[in-house]
């Protein structure tokens, strides 16, 4: 099953390892002859999480396919405790797909939060940027396909041409291109992902995706989604002065 | 299942995730429209393992469930590409569970590696430090109990002591005694604990687990598993000038 | 200069890369054509540590030669974004130093704090707590010199015995032997593991090491110092359901 | 010193902690009483080298200042054991400078090795390619200042426009548009990247940053450099069924 996300991309599960069983179970290694036992497991989770007691929340693993505007997948792939493998375009063809943002996604620089966005654009100036993004997208990969010399079935458009290698002819590309990949991470480092990324700060874009992957989480892990969004999302942390 | 290692310890496989198909499936996510296939499986496998393509081996994960002796632990715990939880000996109370050597693995001091073992001790020497081992070790495990002041069955000693937090009484335990954890890692980090814990300049007591870990990973991916043997284990690497 | 820790360690910096002025310079890379500059530097990492905007703090490394009981190496070495070499019980042969916990130290398990420390033990109890202690650990290393069959300056103590190797011998030491290591951290991890050893649920002996680092922390990165007491060490966090 | 990379990139080494020295220091800590010392510098960093003994070589730590192309930058960064921070195109504007290719490296898509380049291209072929380059990179920044609604100067092209928010307009660029970071490392994983980077399956365009940073290397750790050269990039290896 393929959530869809954005115009073109998606998140799909492949696999995951473990539950909110393994976290317990992990948690419980530590608990041997001579202790009582923390008595129930939405408990134990929620004080983990309070705690930042986060080796338990390793021991969950999941996998993700992913297709993504190159421009998220920047952003994404800052998150290095993660495993990747993505779709070459020094040795495939990236296909003709290309996000335009819904207008009601259009938005101007914010005047207060500097990396961020303001108010919607309107009327001529929300046309005209959708005109240029989708003419500017169509460009590049008209150029893309020349210099490749090669059509849409990979046949020579002009048998007199090499084409140029694939690595480079990417280059013309636009960030707005989709790329894919695999992404698999373990629960509590997914955790720390969501946390920054369905955040407010975080770019539209990369929060559609990370928006999806709670959802999924919530189905997955029931009682570490529920104490995450108390502890984690929905939380605040106040400083010493501020107390 | 649990495999037995050593005189009370154990290797036991909690759960994993993804074989050999799976590195195989995330190799060709790289491979899209405008290229031949590699027809065999086996064959992308050896190829990935002898370019150092190792991403598509992250995709795969193992937990195990282990218990193993102290100063193991102390060079197992210094991979740090790996999740763990282990028995806590702040919170809980160990069992009495002491590695003593077998004979035949009573060695001298290496003359010529200055890391490791000589010739096995005989007679007198060899009885004389097993005697000292255990002696020592019982000994070590009574003074724990009397610090804890609490027999087996977690009764107070004498009514009158509270006896000493559980965190200070267990330095009184020597190295050999046994810890057990939950060990999760992915296969390319795990080939890579194997290469250099199988290996004979690794001490004799990790390798015993190394070993283990081995042969379930000969069943659990045997494609990766035969190549890691080829270019991992069994090759060699000859430098610039040794050409 | 080495700063004292417990009976026999130290904590002493060998290096360090970087400075306040560092974290703001990585910080700016971000902030180049079309922006205002945040005007002052202490309000820039007071901002980034808020925010958990942590990659320029990793800007910055320390690196610390650190002498320290056995028990208490187990604990640090769990924190895994750090680099370390430790001195080789394979390979050398440890001295004769153990930890004994000031009589103000030696106390009861906790009745509320399942995993600490209760009231300081009295009297009797304590007197033979320490006798026991310090028995056990001589006698721990008459074992380990008899093994090795070496004495203080490296002679054999009988000539027809070859003597047990040293990656053996070690095992008849107690946990509360010091043992020593480089180690080296970014500036983020480091706050990250003074956060969670400075901490009142950390044991008394890590909280030592981290008191004194802690310490050092305010001379080498004044700016980031402060901000980090006043958001991570005595900060607090609300739930979603607390607020 | 800025070491210039490509047509407007460079590599510029803002800090260092640590050389040849650290390294030795780091591994003499492992051989205290009771051993021989290896007696020269040279010769234990090759040992280390060659027996893949890498933590001594985390010890040292460099930090660069680069300026290089998008699809350089996301071949760089899935190198995870750095830290990095980068210019921020959702906070600033970036600069209209792209890669366009030396005629000599533009070449043909590779007949054997399906991730690589072949023949360069020739005459029309070559000049056509150049063209598309240009004119597309020149057009993708047009529409991204339009879209910005701001001229060189920052001053609003059309005061009856608002301007899209950057982290938006940014997605008409193209891959070959330079971005710029700081990238700290440490030693032996700088050395992996090196040799996985500088190596003949590498991207051309990489290739020019990992060759400059290997001069830089051997001017920073020359003894390492030595042996790094020896037994990693110049080495081979051999499988067990080859030997
Ligand atoms: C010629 C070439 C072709 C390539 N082609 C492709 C391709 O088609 N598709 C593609 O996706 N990639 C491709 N790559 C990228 C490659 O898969 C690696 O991502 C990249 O080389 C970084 O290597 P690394 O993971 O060893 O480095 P680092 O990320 O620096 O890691 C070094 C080591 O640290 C450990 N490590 C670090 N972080 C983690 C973590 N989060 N989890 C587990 N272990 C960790 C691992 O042991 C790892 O080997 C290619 C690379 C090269 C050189
Ligand atoms: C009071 C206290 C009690 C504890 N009790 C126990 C116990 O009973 N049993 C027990 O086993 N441990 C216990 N621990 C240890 C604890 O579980 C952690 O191992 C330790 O605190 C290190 O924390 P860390 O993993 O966040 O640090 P680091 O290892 O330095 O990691 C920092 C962050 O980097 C990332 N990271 C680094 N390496 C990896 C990796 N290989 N894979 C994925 N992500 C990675 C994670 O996001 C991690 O949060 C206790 C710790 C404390 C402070
Ligand atoms: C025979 C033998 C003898 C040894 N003797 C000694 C000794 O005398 N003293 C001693 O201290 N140790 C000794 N060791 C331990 C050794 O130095 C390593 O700590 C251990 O082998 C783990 O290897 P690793 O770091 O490659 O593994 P992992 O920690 O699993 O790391 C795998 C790779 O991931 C990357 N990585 C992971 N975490 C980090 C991080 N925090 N920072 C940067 N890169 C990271 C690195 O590229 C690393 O190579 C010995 C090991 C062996 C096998
Ligand atoms: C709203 C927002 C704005 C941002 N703006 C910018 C910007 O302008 N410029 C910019 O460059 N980035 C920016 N970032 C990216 C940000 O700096 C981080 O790179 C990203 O959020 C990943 O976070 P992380 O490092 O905690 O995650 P991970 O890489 O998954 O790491 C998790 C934890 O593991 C440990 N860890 C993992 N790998 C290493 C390692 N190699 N060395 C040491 N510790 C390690 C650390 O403790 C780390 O906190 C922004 C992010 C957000 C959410």
């Amino acid at each position: 099953e393929a959530f869809p996300a954005l115009d073109h991309g998606f998140v799909r599960v492949i696999d995951y390892m473990g539950d909110d069983g393994a976290v317990v179970q992990a948690a419980r290694v530590s608990y041997g002859r001579g202790t009582k036992k923390v008595s129930e497991d939405a408990g134990l989770i929620r004080y983990l999480m309070r705690h930042w007691h986060s080796t338990p929340f390793e021991m969950c693993e999941i996998k993700y396919h992913v297709k993504l505007p190159i421009f998220v997948a920047r952003q994404w792939i800052r998150h290095r405790t993660a495993n990747v493998n993505e779709y070459s375009a020094r040795y495939s063809i990236l296909d003709k797909e290309f996000y335009i943002p819904e207008p009601e996604h259009l938005s101007a620089q914010s005047e207060i939060n500097r990396q961020g966005r303001g108010d919607v654009l309107q009327g001529d100036e929300a046309a005209r940027v959708l005109d240029l993004l989708r003419e500017d997208s169509e460009r590049a990969y008209r150029g893309y396909a020349e210099m490749l010399n090669q059509d849409d079935q990979g046949a020579a458009l002009d048998p007199n041409r090499s084409g140029l290698a694939r690595e480079l002819a990417r280059m013309n590309l636009s960030l707005n291109y989709y790329t894919q990949w695999y992404w698999k991470v373990d629960l509590h480092n997914l955790m720390h992902f969501l946390r920054l990324r369905a955040d407010s700060h975080a770019q539209y874009e990369i929060r559609v995706y990370a928006d999806i992957m709670i959802d999924i989480l919530q189905r997955w892990v029931p009682m570490t989604s529920e104490a995450f969004r108390d502890y984690r999302l929905g939380g605040t942390h106040l400083s010493a002065t501020g107390l």
